[in-house]
């Protein structure tokens, strides 16, 4: 028996994530908390990563930090562990790696590549935005593995039967 | 005055590419090689990566082959230096990091996940598909850096004109 | 002030532990928990690292992993957040450049690696060996930065005066 | 058959090679060059890096760099060329994992770091430096791929050996 604590992956823009996308990430952070389920980030004090371990943290959750650099600058302020890589953005694939369901929360090029490489390893990525374009593109490209949602309640739900179903297997 | 040699990356899909995909990279590492260039891919024996490698050696190209893992059983054997990642997919990034210019050649996750990276670092992107939606979704992304081509001497065009651009400035 | 919790990574052999070092693995992971750190290792459920993460576990510590791979076959049973990295020995680069302080516990070519990288990082190592030729060398590689141990008391002091140290200045 | 082209690696120390280091990289590169073989280095415009690209360029040889950043500013001017890895010190797993053989000339804790990768990748490491120290630390360490020189031809015989067994077996 598995008893590894989950890790829910929440990616998203940095210095371009819009006013929404910041809400949205906060209020994921603080559902996926109250889930009990461990939250996992790009680690940086901007955007979605900040947002969504603020989240976390309000919620008193645990909250990891996979830093594209080795430096302590730039880390969240509500990061608990920071895993310094040195690596820069081929960090992505660390980030996706290391989470059972990835939520895309807003769209821009480094959150393009977190979608890419975790469905090149066959993630479940859940889009939460509100451009069709980039929801269009990344359903057509793996349909089965991409679930788009308008809301923080849908998305918990997803990921709550995407783990009911990988134990009943 | 930069010495070093100039390079291409050609990045598409491994299993999942098409018959057109396969002789589009063909005839692209050809051209490449016949102005000069080096080609960069993934260097596994499938593929885009395959295909362009293949037509690069046809014209007496010089081919470097970007692996992602540390073993030997899976090149391509058009390619003529083998760099042995052991980083499975986060090699993506070196690819791109690697190349002058990266021509996608097709569309899957894996290229997604190139084109994305490249974006991010600010490369110029030449996409030569058939795939509406993925040129409508990363022309959108970052319009300044992506080009459309549907044959292989747009593309050489395309990126002589990136070089006559950088050495003017 | 810095909230993040403090970070400690044990290194040392896999197969070829002997059977001292993995009673100082287990001992050391214990007392690292019990003084309130996180314990950093590689992740497997072999040698060292697994040893390690025992002990922490039964002193109730929080462990995390930092595996070379992305799968789930050779996990440590006692990792509580793993991290897939899968890009094989480079991620000893990450195992150092995410610990506070490195303690190597017994040596070989893996730990041999991880004190070098961690010595290039500028981070303090301890070790923890009966082998005088490893402790010469990487004593007279870096003198400032290694401190040779011979029980777990001595190596939990260094860490508490190194904490303290950098708290101070 | 295998059409790819033999690949040696030379490692050694940045800032801190003496002069003696920068003499014998050098006439490294150059003989490197001289046997055909493709020299690889870390790609920086300092130390035995730098010094071994250089003697190659002046046999005509053809250089590989394998920087660890992902910027142009401090690449030797003697790479042919240049893979941007952005992953720092992780890269050293890629130069040895690369090499077909490994040199190192001189001795640091990088250089260090990369001797322990080899021995790890089961590469044949010959080294090449007045310091007993070091070369009784790896001796014992992984004694048969080990390999102490004290001169240019030497090494080159040494290297001609390994290829040599390896095409029997």
């Amino acid at each position: 028996m598995r008893m590894r604590k989950k890790i829910i992956g929440v990616m998203g823009p940095g210095k371009t994530a819009t006013r929404e996308d910041l809400q949205n990430a906060e209020e994921l952070g603080k559902q996926i908390a109250q889930q009990g389920w461990i939250l996992l980030t790009g680690g940086k004090n901007i955007g979605v990563m900040n947002a969504a371990s603020q989240g976390a943290k309000s919620a008193n959750g645990l909250t990891i930090g996979i830093l594209p650099n080795q430096h302590t600058t730039d880390i969240s302020a509500a990061v608990d562990i920071a895993i310094f890589t040195d690596m820069g953005n081929a960090r992505n694939n660390i980030n996706v790696n290391s989470s059972d369901v990835v939520v895309a929360c807003g769209i821009g090029v480094g959150t393009a590549s977190e979608i890419s490489l975790a469905l090149k390893a066959n993630k479940k990525v859940i889009m939460w935005n509100n451009d069709s374009t980039s929801q269009a593109f990344f359903s057509k490209l793996q349909p089965d593995d991409i679930y788009i949602v308008h809301d923080c309640s849908a998305a918990i739900a997803i990921i709550q039967s995407i783990f009911n179903q990988s134990t009943n297997t």
